[in-house]
Parts: C-alpha cells; sequence; structure tokens
C-alpha cells in the first residue's frame, strides 16, 4: 500500500509508504527542499504548503487528514497566519494518504551554485521564472470549463497562486494542452502571469535565460539554464552604435536629433543582442524560443538607448533621466527575438550619470554586506567610483572619457591581436621593452607581429614607466632636453616618445605617444583620482581598506602602473583586487536570483550620489591631480 | 483674501474665498460631484479626498488643516477607514487655505447620458480611463528626480495613486512634459496605468472610446465621447471573413487548417475594424491616437478568430473555448490600429456557443434588474435566448442557422434596395400584394424596382402568409391540390409559389419560394421556440410577461407573423418589443462605464446556460414544433 505525492512546482510525483515523513519523501523523490537541521524538527526551514490535490477533489477527506497531525514543535515553528493557509514542516508530518505539496521558493535550497569567470560567486538560484509541471482533467460534456479557467484552476490547487496568461500564450493554448493529453509544463513569472505552456510528457522543455551588459563599446551576453544556474553559452559583439560616435555626447546628439534616429539607434543594438541570443542558442541546442527571462544592465545612455527614450535630457544639465526605476518590458514590445511572452528586466539607474551597470557591480561585489569600507573602481568610457560598506554607500561618475581605455589617443587602439599590452623602459638607456597581444616574446627578442598601436594597460604602463624613467616629469612633460634618438619633435610640432620604429619587425610606422596623449592620460586619471578622493573625504577616511578594480579592463591593467600615475589613492598592493566585469556578473545574478533584483532596486534608492561637480574644491583638486605622485 | 483649490482628476483650478464650502466651490468652478441631498448633509454622497497639494509641499502646516474640522455629521456618514485616508463630506467642509481635492469615481454625478438608437438607456459616465491635469514642478540640480517618477509622485499627490507608466509612453515622456513647461495631462486606465501624457497648456486633448459589435455577418462600431459620453461617428462595414464562409462552421474548419489561416483570419477582421476607427475619426476631427479605449462584443467563434484564438474545439463536442473571460489586450499587441497604449476590452463569453454578444445584451437591458420575468430573443446566424429576471437567469443558443436572415434561401438576400421585406397573401384568390426596400407603393401597384428577392423579414411575413391563406397546411406542405397559377411544380422537381413573376415589373425571372425553403424556415423557428419552450419550462412558466426581441432583425420583423409561424411562445402583442442591435448598446455601455464591465463578469458566471441538447425530450420537443401554431 502506498500513496500518490507530487511535489510543486517541479511536478515530481512518486508512491510513497505511509509514513513516510514529506522531507524524507522529497528526498526520494529529489526534490528540492531545505533542511537546515538535518530533519530534527528544530530550524523551521522546510515549510511546505499542503495543496488540494486534483485527486483528492471528489474525496471528502480534507487533504489535512492525509498528513499526520499538527505537532506541537510545528506549533511553535509556524506562524498562525502559516497554518491557516495549509503550512507544515515536511520533517514532521507524515504521509497518511495522496497530497499535492507545494514547496514555497523561500524553502527551495540554496544549489551552491557558482558563477564563473573571475571570482566565486555563490547565490542562491531563484530565477523569476518557475515551471509547474501538471495533469489536466480532459474536458467533458459535465466539465466545459475553457482551457485558460481549467489551467488556472489546476495551478491554483497546485500551488495556490491564480495567474493571468499572457495573450501570446491564450491564442495556441488549446493545441498546447491537448498535445501530450492535457500533461501540462507552465512557466509563470513572478508568480503574476504564465508565460508559457507546453506539452510536458516528454520531460522538462528548456528553461533558459539571458543576462546582457550593453557597454558604450561593447555588448557582452550570457546564455544561462534557469533551473541549472549554469551558463550555457557566451558571446560578445562591438556595440553597433558606435557608427554613430565613439562616446556618448556624440550619441545623445545625434539620436536626439529625430525621432528616426533613436529608433534607428534603438534597432541596432537591439538587433545586436538578437543576434548574440541567436548565436548562443543555436551553440547550446535549442532556439531563441526557449529564453524566457531577460536582465540587463548599461549606463544611463546606452539605457535610454536601448529603450527608445528621448535621451535629450541626460546630455545637459540637470541631466534628468526619462526613468530611473527598473522595468519590465515585454520582450515583443522591445521587438527583442527571445520568446515574445517573456519579459526583460532592467536594472534601475542611480542618477542620469551612474548606471544600471553599477548598479549591478554593486548587487555583485555586495559592500552593503561587508564591513570593511572598500573602494570599487569601474573604469570604462565613464568611470564609477564606489565607496562603501555595511554603514553606508557613496558613489560618484568621472568624466574619464575614453583614454584610459585607449581611445582618443593617437596609437590607441583595441585589446585585439597587434595591441602593445606592457611595457618596461629601462632608466639607464631609456630603451622600452614591451609585449604584443597574440604572442609570448617580449621585444627586442623574436618578433613576429609588428606592433600596431596601444591598448588601455599599455597605455597606462608606458606613461608610468616614462615617469619612472626621468622622460616625463611630475607635471607631465616630455623632457626635451634628453639626447635620445626616441625623444623628439613630431611632425605636429609636439614632442613624442618612439616606442616602436618603423622597419622593425615590419610596421609600416613609427608608434609614438606625443605630450597630447600624455595630457589625456592624466585628464582621464586626475578624474577618477579626485572622484575617489571627494567620495573618501565625504567618509572620513585616508585610505581605503581594499580597492576592487571592476571592467573587462581592470582585469589586465597593471596595478603597479596605476598606482605609479596615480589613478586611485593608494592602497596595499595585495589589497587590490581585479574582478572583471562584474556589471556582467551582476547581470547574471540578476537573471538567476529575482532577489537580485529587488535588493538592486533598493540599492539604486539608498547609495548616496555625490555630484562632484557641485564640490566647490572641484576644480582646485581635479588640477593637483594632474600630476604624477611622488616617486617612491 | 483668497485661496488656490484644485480638484482632480479634472484638474480644474480656481480661486476660491475661505469659508466657501467645498461642494460650492466645486459647482462654482464646474466639478462634477454628486450631492443628492443638494447639500443638506444627509446623503453622504457628496465624498471628496483631500490630497496633499504641491503646493502645501514645503508647509508646515498639513492639508486637513486648510478646511474646517470634521463635523459629527461627516463621522456619522464616513467609515473610519474613510477618515483616516483623508475622506471629506464636500457640503460639510469649508475651505480654510489651499488645497487639492480628489474626487473619487463614485462621487461623480450621472451626468443622465442617454444612448440613441432604438431605446433611451440612461447609464452612469464612469470610463475606466480617466484623465489628469498636473503642473510638474521643473528640474533643477536640487530636484532631478527622472522624468517618470517626477510625473508618478505628482499624481500620487493629486490622487493618491501611482500607476506604472507604459513602456510606449515612457520613450516620449521627455518631449511631452517639457513642451507646454511642465503641464501635462495623464490619462490613465483602470487606476492602474498611465497609458498617455500630452501637453496640457491649450486645453484638453481628446479623449475618445471605440464600441464594436463583430458578428458573423456584419461588423458595427461607434466612436465614443469619453468625457462627454456621445456618440461622435458611427460606421459598419461587412466582416470580410465571409469570404471564408458565411457560417461559423466553415470558418472553424478554415482557421483551424493552419496556423497562417488563423493568421489571415485575424488580419482580416483586425484590418476592418482599424478601417472603421480610422473612417470615424476622420469624420470626428481626430486622428486614431486620440482612441484611449475599446470595448468589444462578438460570439464565441468571432471572438477566437479576432483574438487569433486556436478554435478548433469551439467546433465540436464539448465545445471548449480557448478563454471564456473577459480580457485587457494591448491595442499593439492586437495590431488594432487605435493609440497603441490603449487596451481593448473584450467582454466574457457564457460558454462555447453562448458569447460576449449575449452577455451585452445582458448588461443593456438588464433583465437581472427587473421584476417581471421577460424572455429576450436574438435572432442571428446562432439565435440566443435568455430568460430570468432579478431572481434568476437562464440562456441557451439555438441552431437557427441563417435562413431567417435570408441565407440558404433561394430568392433570400441581405435587406438592400429590391428585396422584398413585407407580404400580404388574399386568402380569397392567393394573390399576394408585397413592398419591396426602396419605394413606398406596393405590389400590385406602381412598381418601379424590380423584386430581386427576400429579405428575412419578407420570408417571415410569406411564410405566415401562406399559412393562414390555406396554401401550405399545418406540417408545412404546399398544397398541390390548389389549382392556381403561383402554385406549380419547379424544375427542381419541387413545389413552389411564385411571388413576382419575370417579366413584370421588369425582373429577369421568377421569384419563388420552394418546399426546401420553407422546411428550412420550419428547422430554425423550430429551433428557436424549443429553446425558449425548455428555458420556460424550467423556470416553471408557460408565458414570459414580455418577449424582447434584439439583433437588427429584430427591429424590422413582423411580430404578428412571427408569431403566426410560432417563431418564440405566444405573448400580447404589445408586450412584445423591439430593441434593435442590443449586443452594440451592450459594448458602448461596457465602454463608457467600467462597473457595467464588472457586472458583464458577474453575469457571464451567474447566468445558467441550458444546454438543451441534452435535454432528453428536445428531439420530440423539436419535432413537435416543426409545424405551425393553430390558427386563431
Amino acid at each position: 500500500m502506498s500513496y500518490k505525492v507530487i511535489f510543486q512546482p517541479s511536478g515530481s510525483r512518486g508512491e510513497i509508504e505511509p509514513d513516510t515523513s514529506l522531507l524524507d519523501a522529497a528526498r526520494t523523490m529529489g526534490v528540492d527542499l531545505e533542511a537546515l537541521c538535518g530533519g530534527a524538527g528544530v530550524c523551521g526551514k522546510c515549510k511546505v504548503i499542503i495543496m488540494e490535490g486534483y485527486f483528492t477533489r471528489y474525496n471528502v477527506r480534507s487533504s489535512q487528514e492525509h498528513l499526520t497531525v499538527l505537532t506541537s514543535e510545528e506549533q511553535e515553528l509556524l506562524q498562525e497566519e502559516e497554518i491557516a493557509k495549509g503550512c507544515r514542516l515536511a520533517c514532521l508530518s507524515s504521509v497518511q494518504g495522496d497530497l499535492v505539496v507545494y514547496v514555497p521558493p523561500e524553502s527551495q535550497r540554496s544549489r551552491q551554485v557558482i558563477l564563473e569567470e573571475g571570482r566565486e560567486r555563490e547565490y542562491k538560484l531563484l530565477p523569476a521564472v518557475e515551471a509547474f509541471s501538471m495533469q489536466l482533467q480532459p474536458p467533458s460534456l459535465e466539465d466545459n470549463r475553457a482551457d485558460a479557467q481549467r489551467l488556472q484552476e489546476a495551478l491554483e490547487e497546485n500551488s495556490g497562486l491564480r495567474p493571468a496568461i499572457d495573450y501570446l500564450v491564450l491564442k495556441d493554448l488549446p493545441g498546447e494542452i491537448r498535445q501530450e493529453n492535457y500533461q501540462v509544463q507552465a512557466d509563470m513569472w513572478k508568480e503574476k502571469e504564465i508565460i508559457r505552456v507546453t506539452p510536458a510528457a516528454r520531460g522538462r522543455s528548456k528553461r533558459w535565460g539571458l543576462a546582457v551588459d550593453v557597454g558604450t563599446t561593447t555588448v557582452a551576453a550570457y546564455l544561462c539554464d534557469l533551473d541549472a544556474g549554469e551558463v550555457k553559452a557566451k558571446a560578445s559583439d562591438v556595440n553597433p552604435q558606435v557608427a554613430y560616435g565613439e562616446d556618448i555626447i556624440s550619441r545623445i546628439t545625434f539620436s536626439g536629433q529625430k525621432p528616426e534616429h533613436r529608433k534607428t539607434m534603438q534597432q541596432m543594438i537591439i538587433d545586436t543582442v538578437t543576434g548574440l541570443a541567436h548565436k548562443m542558442t543555436e551553440e547550446a541546442g535549442g532556439t531563441p524560443e526557449d529564453i524566457l527571462d531577460a536582465a540587463v544592465v548599461f549606463n544611463s545612455v546606452m539605457h535610454h538607448l536601448f529603450l527608445g527614450f528621448d535621451p535629450r535630457h541626460l546630455g545637459g544639465s540637470p541631466f534628468v533621466p526619462a526613468s530611473k526605476d527598473s522595468l519590465d518590458i515585454k520582450a515583443r514590445d522591445l521587438g527583442l527575438g527571445i520568446n515574445p511572452s517573456a519579459y526583460v528586466h532592467t536594472l534601475p539607474l542611480i542618477s542620469g550619470y551612474v548606471g544600471a551597470d553599477n548598479v549591478a557591480l554593486l548587487i555583485a561585489e555586495e559592500p552593503h554586506k561587508k564591513e570593511e569600507l572598500g573602494l570599487y573602481i569601474d573604469i570604462g568610457t565613464n568611470g564609477e567610483v564606489d565607496l562603501g560598506n555595511k554603514a553606508k554607500l557613496s558613489c560618484t561618475s568621472c568624466a574619464t572619457g575614453p583614454a584610459l581605455e585607449g581611445a582618443q589617443i593617437k596609437f590607441g587602439m583595441r585589446a585585439a591581436p597587434g595591441a602593445i599590452e606592457k611595457v618596461i623602459i629601462s632608466p639607464e638607456d631609456l630603451e622600452p621593452r614591451y609585449k604584443i597581444i597574440g604572442q609570448e616574446s617580449w621585444y627586442p627578442d623574436i618578433i613576429e607581429t609588428p606592433a600596431r598601436g596601444l591598448c588601455g594597460s599599455g597605455i597606462i604602463d608606458l606613461v608610468a614607466e616614462m615617469y619612472k624613467a626621468g622622460i616625463i616629469d611630475q607635471g607631465g612633460r616630455l623632457q626635451k632636453e634628453l639626447e635620445h634618438s626616441r625623444i623628439r619633435q613630431g611632425a605636429s610640432g609636439r614632442m613624442e616618445y618612439v616606442v616602436a620604429w618603423s622597419g622593425e619587425t615590419g610596421q609600416s610606422r613609427d608608434v609614438i605617444i606625443d605630450q597630447q596623449d600624455i595630457r589625456a592620460v592624466q585628464l582621464a586619471k586626475a578624474a577618477l583620482f579626485v572622484g575617489a578622493e571627494i567620495l573618501m573625504e565625504q567618509r572620513g577616511i585616508q585610505v581605503p581598506e581594499f580597492i576592487t578594480l571592476a571592467g573587462a579592463f581592470g582585469n589586465y591593467i597593471n596595478q603597479e602602473s596605476a598606482l605609479a600615475i596615480g589613478m586611485f589613492p593608494s592602497c596595499e598592493p595585495e589589497k587590490i583586487y581585479s574582478v572583471g566585469n562584474s556589471a556582467g556578473d551582476g547581470a547574471r545574478l540578476a537573471l538567476l536570483n529575482r532577489e537580485k533584483r529587488e535588493e538592486a532596486c533598493h540599492l539604486a534608492r539608498e547609495v548616496s550620489f555625490v555630484e562632484t561637480a557641485l564640490d566647490s574644491t572641484f576644480q582646485e583638486r581635479y588640477i593637483e591631480a594632474l600630476g604624477f605622485p611622488q616617486k617612491i
């Protein structure tokens, strides 16, 4: 003799011996159920809700009688309202009849999922889209409820919820539920809306999600499995809007000119993300329709251009965004090529300057959960700096410009083969040694590829080494008094330093850095430095307890060089961490754990945004910060 | 000395003398506020909610102090919760300072709006979309809230509500609010979502709504002003789906064959309604974007085809619809060419047979509010019959087929010029007299147009007169024994009666009715009759207290002829009312009063649907009803 037990939302069903505890039943059936105390009846974590199963529907006994009676321990550990709605502790209640048991999200075990890339981040898998497996009653002349209402009522019996059904799902519902004889999987978004119904007899339908970090220059996307939390595929592409301007100001200008321009800009980026989604789903063996959720982060301007919002007022004081709040927009309204019934979740902005990418960094790095006071620097086309801990968080935006990424530098280029990424200059003979992306050896040793230019980390190394070798002074001036073949006046009339000679290893012209390039680096690093300095001063500290460098760039930067040119406040080198694309990590966390979305909204409101330009000492500090620190 | 008072949602503002009652202030400013007792402080109808106005924001005094203190009469007439949320009675509270006052929908006067066409119907104007006029604070460096949040917070101050903002509205929000220096009109759907924001300085933006009755053969549409309740324009068109079958079964068959067929069918009808909307808005001097709401009714099959739902299972037992509930679908999701942010409201179905058009009839005729027990007959391609009063309502669907509308009758045609619409046959010489649509005189008097065929009312007259004259017997058989030139065997071998001779008045061939046509009329009228009979029997009555004939056809039918052939149970002729297109009236009522939508949902659940085919006596009754009643 045994009883039928069904666990929801997984839909797992099994035959269970009488007097088996629900916790043991869950374990036998592989159902994800938390039990910190291991079933000792003391932690109160294994809460489940007893639902009326459809097979007890015509049964006179109430489903509560299909369990052993409520124990005194349960009465103590559960709230009265919980007991009223059928809540029990799985380890203390044993099967006495057929049952449908709902495991609420808070009782699902943390699956110890690890985000790869950079650092290990553990998080609880709690996607916004849950799946329910159900066997519906086939209709008859006596029970000719409509398909939608039949589904909703079955779901209500199985979960206590009665969500709406997306219009597009309704269109094909009659066919979908009949295909496998009324055995269905219903995917529900945030307990509010059914966004997909598929025949379920052949096992679970794929449930994927898309996390996207839309940068000014680069778009990074991740395809994740919502059930396992793992990354199925990654892909990235150039943001095609660069064709209309490398920096955000020219994009605001262009898209603000005419509504059609704004439409074009949106279409370009939406098409790019659609392309990435198609590429990744194909690679992972599915279709874009399998993507049921998406989380997207961006800076404030990319946010507006992605959503098609009028961006004009982001470009001038008082820098007001169209909307700051997180949004959930139907994929079909955006024209994004994933499941058209899915919602695309955008993380909130902090201000017209500080975007959702910084919010994503915060939910990934979690400064608000740490005792230590950390400084978080995200180096991109716009720099963002956060300072804080449990007690308080503040942030600012720094107009670094793209120099630190290699743009607006004469020989600047992206971190691609041919780019000089590391430089050392001998203080004795002022001759450089450098490493090119794509090959192991250093110049002047065997060099196979010609140096084509300098990427961000190469530029920072170069300026730092020139300063250390005395080629530039503390004010950043190139020392023309030094008699050296590499130090010369260029065709522009400006002084320059030759990093690589033309002819040498096959390059067609001299790769140089000139006085103007050095000034651009100085302006950029001073902006970052002053931003951090003002935040620290407001907090009353001199030195942060640690520094976290985020942004893809942060991974490649030579921290010693960055400190040497004064890019950020001094800090013990072992307390400087490079964490890679934190914004992308944050997007994935928001995708896989819906509580992170609430945390993001909370943080966006709570972080105090410091407008450094409003600080009366800003100009003075900025000018002071243009120079380099004393050499150590 | 005077104070600023703003009433919402109208946005009316004025300078009011101290000690003026809010009711008088509302009257002075032309604000719509109910006061049944005329301000005597006894009816409790003039409830208003005192909001914090933005101009009291930096003011230390609370806004309640800007009014005289709560009177004991108010304490009696208001609930405790109402008082807690700032509710007052307008006739009992007087102005003592600047104020923002919200007039909730229930306190807005019934505007005694009359639906034209057919009957006078009085209803309360309470559209689902309300308009709020507001002056927003311009942003500054100190107040750089996002535009969306600025709008939401202003609306919250003005109404206590914080609705979401439709995604499309967000796109252009920055431009819209700045166009008239932050003076805006926000249109809000069901207190949940802002669906339009327009600059407001130049007066109120047009607020229109669309009511549509999608019939199997004809589509009727009305353009209404949501503020005045009046019809701005009317238009109708043929349902283009007739190209794929005149009856619902062939349309189910065609659209069930392939998803593309279903798409085509939906596109056709959506395009037709869009066309009507464009035509009407142009006529009324506006654009389709001015249409902010829509209410649509249809039978169950047209419902599925309009919404693009898979209709296959409506066509076979147990006749299960995809969804029965009322739906609110974004116009853009339907592809309907009105304001893309508007919702299209579809009224609920009662069953797979009885559609939203019958629900619309019920909210228009309101049998559930009457003491008298009425029989409501809607004659269309499918007949629907409702019986009931306050105590109970039941309904059934009758497979009449299209014979009563003139289809499937050899010389049947639509009620268009050339159609014979009225017939009298002399019992003496069996010669007919008839009237043709489009001319005044009767045959055989001066006839200008040839008779082209018979429309519905003409067919019923003809059959009734043939019976009364003894040309057909009680069983419906044409009496071939009668020697008369008009009674003959036709080319088909069937007996026939010649209504109009070829050559006469220029027609090219004899217009006849034959035995097969008469049988089709008998089958149709028997179906209606038995439907009504079973409902009456279940209710335990022999005769209804009155009969209401709905459907465009019901207006033209000769009630005496209908009674003579036994189309419906006998009833005193002065107790038979023809009400025209009740379904269309119901659609307009649902458009103009959102409480009617709730009433519709309630009725759709409460009406008991009687499946006449399940009645064991149905076959027997049906055969019996095929014959004609005893002549009186």
